[in-house]
């Protein structure tokens, strides 16, 4: 297996997420990528500090230089931010024929278009997957699997301080600045706010998906820019009043040859699914003019969330380097070789149930029920009966809380032999589960 | 630029899709894959119905192994279905090693393990991106941008049908049959609907993700599969009650290095993104151990859906073959080249806006407001008026019809400088767009 050697630049929240990946798995993701991903060196200012991660003696270093000009490094991982030494830490690593990744949208949005340039110039690509979106895989999105069709508009939520504030706005009637004090106490939001609540990183993130999307230079100073500083409790409850929620949109749209460009407060419809990502959640809709409407959604931020999409471009990046022919493996190596994982039984899965039973109406017909629930070690949560309408058959329907599926069963097949029981229970599996 | 020839296996609804992209696209495709891609030959049995899209003289031939056997076709794109010929057609092209994909389920549920062997020793690739989800990149989501996550959990809505069919449930009360022939006219129906509405296709789909995601083989037989059909308005009806929505979910967690993996009815709760999943449209959340939860959200079959997600694999595929180096360019084609996009300034933008005024409570304020509105060829499509509780400023919300930016600008400015505004008029923007 080939070796690629990577460097980082950055041991901070992100660059902590991605060595961790590095070192902690990095026998998964070198064998699903069919080449061995090698941390060499991790540069910051700060190499005292405990990140929680212990890295080998002399890979953390406080010179920045000795990672881009080491010959044996193949890709470099920016993770400082900003627009100063990042810069040149990128042109430089260009310069040197590095492979470059960076989640510095900022730095794109100014200087894109010359760092773009000097790439091409040099052969070597820059990958940002992490720019925009955090965990959700937007770039790959729009430049692989939408690369047959052309880009209508694109519709996000891409700043998840915003959203948190307009979420707390929306649901507790919060004023403006008590909601960002909240957000500021959470970490959801910096001590200086303003790139966040005046949607500067937002249109940092839609300038370089329109380059991706519809072939724009990187254009950040054509966009229009409106935070959600001026958004009032009456107004969220005016847009509620009228079925909308107000959400702060990055929005594209090509219209005659010409992109629509622009950040600001919006009222959707609260039953667009945009409407419904709350929190510090990030989304993006993209309208494609073979997909019609493909909707993404995940974390924007935040250490793991963002570690993840890095770590995708250094995938992709050692691949290309290391000549790999063919696909990642369709067989995901999630596993140890040779050790393939099996199905559970379905009679071993827990779960919470709703149960209906159709019984008839007379006394000791819920006793008898639950008794049999109980001998099975099914525990009840709720028991629903409406009262009696007319002569027949009346619906009793039970929650459980988690309980096996064998055992349900079992209970069940007992509960339907019984002759007060007129025709046969229905199940249905409950799923509390994520995406909330 | 190199060449690389496909040829298509199947002229059905996503073969033409496949064909209008290949034939009407193939410069753009072709300029963002840094690949000329080349639609040599289709076969199919009926090379007389006319598809809506014109095929120059002897591309369209009756048999497929003209194809599979053709030296200079590279890719063979099978678009056949079903377990019979498709299957053969597969493996001939493997054994001729051609790369090969297919949007075939039903194949790779029941013989994909083979499949993928015969390709692993031959060393081609088998990519099968519009087997899953229609447009949503689910595979390449799975492989690629979670790279660096341990698959914890899938949740999705994968079959149309059965969605399309609890969405009229839930929203119209329907009873299940009315809804099964209501799908069935409305073409979001088979004749013979069993393979969906038995749950059959989601499980075909999920064994295909759980092989991806987790190591494991294809294990279809393994997988619980439970249908719609059982499903009664007052089930649906407990459910709302309960707040919850009942969807049919394909549901896979790893659990002590074993998978849970079924489809069933399930209830979620009603603010879980998945249950705003409606009509025929596909979701999936996936849980990883680095990114926690993402959401891909797009229309899971039909022509053009699901033929860009084939033209995501011809793109990779043809990437591989020409061994081009680096990746996509970062800058989209969608512009011939050298004719940059620009942004349109946001003076001429057309949106709907919501004003709210803040303005003395005396009489002939509205009249006053709506005129100069009118004077800027702003149309009013509602006035919102709260009765005067206490004296002061009143606020007085419109809602717009489609109008210029400059003009509400413009008439904004006017109606502010009146004496009877109080203070600084906000406007909000609204989209009624897309993903509702």
């Amino acid at each position: 297996m080939r070796k690629v050697n990577v460097g980082l630049l950055g041991f901070g929240t992100v660059g902590a997420g991605v060595v961790k990946i590095l070192i902690e798995d990095r026998e998964l993701v070198s064998s699903r990528a069919g080449v061995d991903i090698f941390l060499k060196a991790v540069a910051d200012i700060d190499i005292e500090s405990d990140r929680g991660i212990s890295l080998d003696k002399g890979i953390l270093i406080p010179d920045a230089y000795n990672i881009i000009d080491d010959p044996e490094i193949d890709i470099i991982v920016e993770l400082i931010g900003g627009e100063g030494v990042a810069k040149e830490f990128i042109l430089k690593a260009i310069a040197n024929g590095k492979q470059v990744i960076t989640a510095n949208k900022a730095l794109l949005a100014a200087h894109g278009n010359d760092i773009f340039r000097k790439a091409a110039e040099k052969g070597v690509d820059i990958a940002f997957e992490a720019s925009v979106g955090g965990c959700m895989p937007i770039i790959k999105t729009l430049r692989e699997a939408l690369v047959g069709n052309r880009i209508l508009s694109m519709t996000g939520i891409l700043n998840g301080t915003c959203n948190y504030i307009l979420t707390k706005l929306t649901n507790e009637g919060s004023a403006f600045e008590d909601a960002l004090k909240d957000a500021q106490e959470k970490g959801f939001a910096e001590a200086d706010p303003t790139l966040d609540i005046e949607g500067i990183d937002t249109a940092h993130k839609l300038a370089v998906l329109n380059a991706i999307a519809y072939g724009t230079d990187i254009n950040f100073d054509d966009i229009y820019i409106e935070g959600i500083t001026k958004i009032t409790p009456m107004d969220i409850a005016f847009a509620a009043e009228f079925g909308y929620r107000i959400k702060l949109l990055a929005i594209s749209k090509e219209t005659n040859g010409k992109i629509e460009a622009r950040v600001h407060p919006t009222m959707i419809p609260e039953g667009n699914l945009l409407a419904g990502v709350n929190g510090s959640l990030n989304a993006i809709t993209v309208s494609g003019d073979a997909v019609e409407d493909i909707l993404l959604y995940g974390r924007g931020a935040g250490r793991m969330p963002t570690a993840s999409a890095v770590i995708s471009d250094v995938v992709d990046l050692a691949r290309i380097l290391s000549g790999t022919k063919g696909r990642i493996s369709t067989i995901s190596n999630q596993q140890s070789e040779g050790q393939k994982v099996s199905i559970l039984p379905m009679d071993n899965i827990l779960t919470n149930y709703y149960i209906r039973f159709s019984a008839q109406d007379k006394p000791g017909v819920l006793s008898k029920i639950s008794g049999i629930l109980g001998d099975h070690k099914i525990s009840i949560k709720s028991v629903h009966q409406k009262g009696r309408k007319e002569k027949g058959p009346v619906p009793i329907v039970m929650l459980t809380h988690q309980a096996k599926e064998a055992d349900v069963k079992k209970a069940l097949a007992e509960i339907d032999s019984l002759d007060i029981i007129i025709s046969a229970s229905m199940l249905i599996r409950i799923e509390n589960g994520a995406a909330e």
